[in-house]
């Protein structure tokens, strides 16, 4: 319920053996450039190097006794080739450089359907962000009306967080894991490197500086990431949750839910799922980030308490940016209720305006504790600002009739909504030409 | 006692107050520029914007009663300037533009010391690197003994560690909060963003594309790379704490802490406070990503949520760098030690390079086997490896005794250790020339 | 702003050295008790046994250099008491136990600011169930309206759980630590428990089955019971802040906040700050928590991690307790907002009463199905749910006209409401009287 | 890997919808004994109430579009029975009756197996603690050498620790949850309370005071009760992996793990893949705490976030509970190698007994500044404490050459350890008994 199909896929055992798989197949065919590995060998292994020849369950049981998968792995792909490729398998490699590898792979496989989703969801907000550039409601701060905006503009606050959340996952650094059991690969001779630069190559990973067995700062700055991507789309879903409240009523999902008692519910069902997902998702990092001090050259249990952590970062990730897209591009927006809403307080919330406007003549304390009296009296006498402010001959002194309209007009107090409409619209348009 | 004093005086309430100051004063100068305010009124508030002049205490208690500091600091701001100036101080901003601003200028405070001292850090790590090139250690996974290594791997892998959290934080972008109550700068008409621009000039901030008052990828951002350059602090402090373990005797602290009760003990006491404080960063960064989803234009306990914890994980992570500076500047390398403990298993550190040497006769799988058996003939003769393999007909069919000697001498199987070593100075070179 | 004075200075490092100070001073006093401390030497360590004798900034500044306060602070209690008494300072005891007795006393401190903010916080609630257990509102599943509840329920609700949280409280072990450095309390020869349960009995704190240096559950469970109260308050003010939306109106906060820009404002101030401090919380159980596995017989930084963090946790939980109590004293209820808001849906959110009326008849699936497309009707024609009722033939077969106005009639479906407002009240009145 | 095959059959998608299944049948006889529903019906139900007819996989894709899975499984359990029995299928009930009271029934089945394999656990405790009475080893503090304690302390510390923690689990409250959709029971006139009663009864829970739909203070509660159980086990492992350090030796696993490149490894993997379990609960406790507050009635979002962390939750600590029962039945402890370890200081870790003995004539100060000096001349000259201190004229003029060879003797130094045990033991089997 939490991901997509899609990315459960790739990111499930299959996912993860085949991963596996990948790196011992490219690692014999780097080792047969390298001239250390018969091309023979490196072709029998890599044609046995497919998830379906081994059984993951299998496997997954009998990794407990040594807590890694990859022993049995090992002896199973051994098995499978033929005996002269034998001495050829997982040559110079340690379990951690199997695993690390495969968690990058796995990454880049999730990695792509969540970009996918979050700039299909960026695209949504810019069309929103353009439609609605002139469809005014009322801006809410600790939940109570403050002043207009529009729907344009929080349709553009969304993009550019979107765009932020895709630009940091685009800078994530995907590295190949190399090193042998001590970092050193030293049972390759001199040939440690070479072998390095060209696995590296064979998979599409870039090459790490050294092997970063206990240097999780490529996970870290993943999980990061993936933390902030979906702090955006919660962000996003709380709003769509809120809007959709029964007494807002200013956006309904394209499909809301129903419920099993209740047949008139109009449940935001979609947002519920990415607020659920993405609240799940700071815990998680911060599992990461605890993982990081690995001891010495390999962690006594720091590192095997990322593998899930990750994989389910991914998932939910993965999920919550599918949902926000489908939420974006079928979202039901009700100007009509905007509007309604924003005459709700009888004007109050252009009480800002009327202060500022009021500030030059009167001071601004002055100003501003006469409008908060103008607004008691609103509220007590079910008048509205504007009248309260036409009757107050404070007011009247300093400003005309034409003025006090003007000061009480919402949709003249926009201010540089539509110039920052631009602006998000601008620099999404450079993002995606990039 | 988890902090240093600079860090402490750059993120406490003084601070603080004068980083609000600071936006006050810049956002009069930068009306002032707009032609929006009088530049004696400019002049005027700047006189005031100094946080000696104001009662940072009184300004917090009076803080409760409206959930922000900024109302009374507005308010004791207005009374210290003149009359003619009191309309011009705030003009169009509201409490988060004051506080987000002052974060991202505490922030940057505390930022120049962290990174001032990683970058010392790393430095250090590059001078041990390559002052041990040469120290042959054991490398320990799940802290076993494996194979050997040499010292300076190890510090070049915390080198390229650090070297990569400094790049991280380098990469945080501090922007300027203003929006005003609804994002919109309304009351400032068509000179909103003009003003904006100038006041992202005057601070030295990045101008955002919007007002980012619900959109905490900042925060979030800045979160995660404090997390990252925190996890590769306590991993440091971590693998000094095991090499200064009693029996294992590596490293020692150059100044070792004193025990209110027994007066032999030698603490790592610097390793023990940065692995305190970094223990606590996961907790606090989780707590900054739970805060993004905030709602509307403004959040009801989120966003006021943010501050302590930014405050802390700022603290946190300067104490950390500095006392890694420290450990790192004065830090005792024990060859002998490292010598002597690489021959408490008799040899078998150098089981994985015998039975690699194997494979190619006897295969993969038999010649692990085979060394496997000898493995536990050495401890249960209390003999030595290289003896064993000398003995054992299967391995002299197929290894001469030179072979066997070259097979069970730890420098001779060092790899590409030295050649990591280079590609990490050089690495780090490049990163300082930067 | 997060906390309260009574609770800031509890907890602060006054507070912190007091009990650190009241540990050395019943020490001494039961080790006299055991005979082996003089009497007067036991008199005169009392004696200056008071934080104003000491420099608590610069003990904390001499603590760096050993990881711990507890060095310094002998070495100066030594030093203030006659040479006679020197040698009976700090007899047997080792820094934990001194720095984990002091958090136990300090905890005392704070948790009896909160069980006395959450009791009476809890005595709000129960007025408030009993004085509207009759004020019908509508309840909102998923931020929807959903059906008619009262708000005495709601009440109810928030009074079982704070009952439930101060249950956990009173629930937590505070125990004594006294083990000597080894745990063993070697150097007290055969008097190490006596003077074990001497030392418990004159602090007022439990005596422990053995010294819990690594064992944690004490801190664990405390932070448990702290993360759950603290939950529970978060819950209440995320409700207040949700009625007290502009848009729904059906509750204020007695003292509503100001806004710097907005003077209209009546923003949820205190549940702002109690939502601000709760969702801090969860992050510092984890990181309490993560500090459970502690090494041998004393953590190398895992349990200096705990200091910090634990007092943010009392000082949060405290601040949000004593503005819980706050917030329901004073909180406005709009008995008539409650009404408007139920009538908001045309009679929708008595669908399940209908549908399940219809149910004995049609089926439960029908019945569901045939209300859900009444429900619709009613929405497009902008009629109610009752008049639709009416009209439609297929509920007219099975329902009266009397049946269909007693099936939308909300005060005529409140089911057990009333019963579970006695429930909770009983329950509270039994927690209350033990 | 993380867990055992019985502890994911005891969570998993199956055992889950059972669960649900079971409230359903629990429900419609609960009705049918307060004569609501016909005793026929109820049957009915009961008879479809087997997971073995529904389809998990089906059930969960279509929950996507509501949030809950409750919705299909109704409407499928309802097609499953015969027409007259379908009115009475979910009578009254809300998704969150469902999914709460199935959440309580999969953590009893869970809660069983972690009870039983941690109080396994502790009787492995208790027999360590016995035979290892006398077995001397040195007390390590921040992984320094510190003093003499005994291995059966270290394990009577566990014992307790594990104690405590399953008091902690056994106190945990597992309540059924049934309020309908605003937690009323309107649906079911007065009989709603008498139906609570007889559900709780045939379901074998807790009846609660209220209905908690958005009372979390029981997952709060079990969070907190799990992440101390898994804080103790994470302790153990983290003991036993230091304790097997290659340069410690002094416990080896029973069976130990292999390594894919190192024939000679001896890895500590129960343990790792128990540490590996336990890091990962602070940040799924943290998850559980932070979706406290649900808003209203029921949550949009913070509800449907529990659902995985605590299956999650779950899963992890059975299978670190039923490892840690694993390893303490196999542990291979080794007398000779914490007699070696004993000596490696020379005879330092008797400084502190050395300082106390020469306290009563020196005071406290300058004993243990003359011990200190003592110690570094131990080092210096590689020669022993007790050497020096016989050498030595400051100390011999209070000491007798007897007394320096008690004040140096480790078995002689043990305090209360023995007590300590007895006490550890009593406890337990009081525990037990009970």
């Amino acid at each position: 319920m939490f991901s997509t199909p899609e990315a459960t896929a790739r990111t499930g055992d299959d996912a993860w053996l085949q991963a596996m798989l990948d790196f011992e197949s490219a690692l014999a065919a780097a080792q047969s450039d390298a001239r250390i590995v018969p091309a023979g060998a490196a072709a029998d292994i890599a044609a046995h190097c497919r998830a379906e020849e081994f059984d993951a369950a299998a496997i997954a049981e009998r990794a407990v006794s040594s807590a890694t998968p990859v022993i049995a792995l090992v002896k199973d792909l051994t098995a499978l080739v033929g005996p002269d490729s034998r001495p050829h398998v997982h040559k110079g490699a340690t379990s951690q450089d199997v695993i690390d590898t495969a968690a990058m792979l796995v990454t880049r496989g999730a990695l792509d359907l969540v970009l996918d989703d979050l700039r299909a969801a960026a695209r949504e907000c810019a069309r929103l962000a353009e439609e609605h550039r002139d469809t005014v409601l009322v801006a809410r701060s600790l939940l109570q009306q403050a002043l207009p905006t529009t729907f344009g503009l929080r349709c553009a606050g969304w993009l550019t967080a979107l765009d932020e959340a895709i630009a940091g996952l685009e800078r994530v650094p995907l590295a190949v894991q190399f090193g042998g059991a001590a970092g050193t690969l030293a049972s390759l001779g001199t040939e440690g490197t070479a072998v390095l630069t060209g696995l590296a190559e064979r998979l599409g990973l870039a090459e790490p500086v050294l092997p970063w067995h206990t240097d999780r700062t490529r996970i870290a700055e993943l999980a990061g990431a993936l933390g902030t991507a979906s702090g955006v789309l919660g962000k996003i879903a709380l709003d769509v949750e809120l809007h959709a409240q029964t007494e807002v009523g200013e956006l309904t999902e394209g499909k809301p839910g129903g419920s099993s008692a209740m047949p008139h519910k109009q449940n935001p069902a979609t947002s519920v799922l990415i607020t659920a997902s993405t609240q799940r998702v700071p815990g998680l990092v911060a599992t990461l980030l605890s993982a990081m001090p690995q001891a010495y050259e390999r962690a006594a249990g720091a590192w095997q308490s990322e593998w899930e952590p990750l994989t389910d970062l991914l998932r939910l990730t993965a999920g919550a940016a599918r949902r926000t897209r489908e939420l974006l591009s079928d979202l039901r927006v009700h100007p009509e209720r905007m509007a309604a809403n924003l005459e709700l307080t009888h004007g109050l919330v252009l009480a800002e305006n009327t202060a500022a406007r009021l500030a030059g003549a009167l001071g601004r304390t002055e100003a501003q504790e006469l409008v908060a009296e103008l607004c008691r009296r609103t509220v007590d006498r079910g008048s509205t600002l504007r009248a309260e402010l036409l009757a107050e001959p404070r007011v009247r002194d300093v400003l005309s009739e034409q003025d006090v309209i003007a000061a009480t007009s919402a949709s003249d107090y926009l201010g540089a909504a539509s110039d920052f409409i631009d602006r998000a619209l601008a620099a999404h348009t450079g993002l995606e030409k990039r």
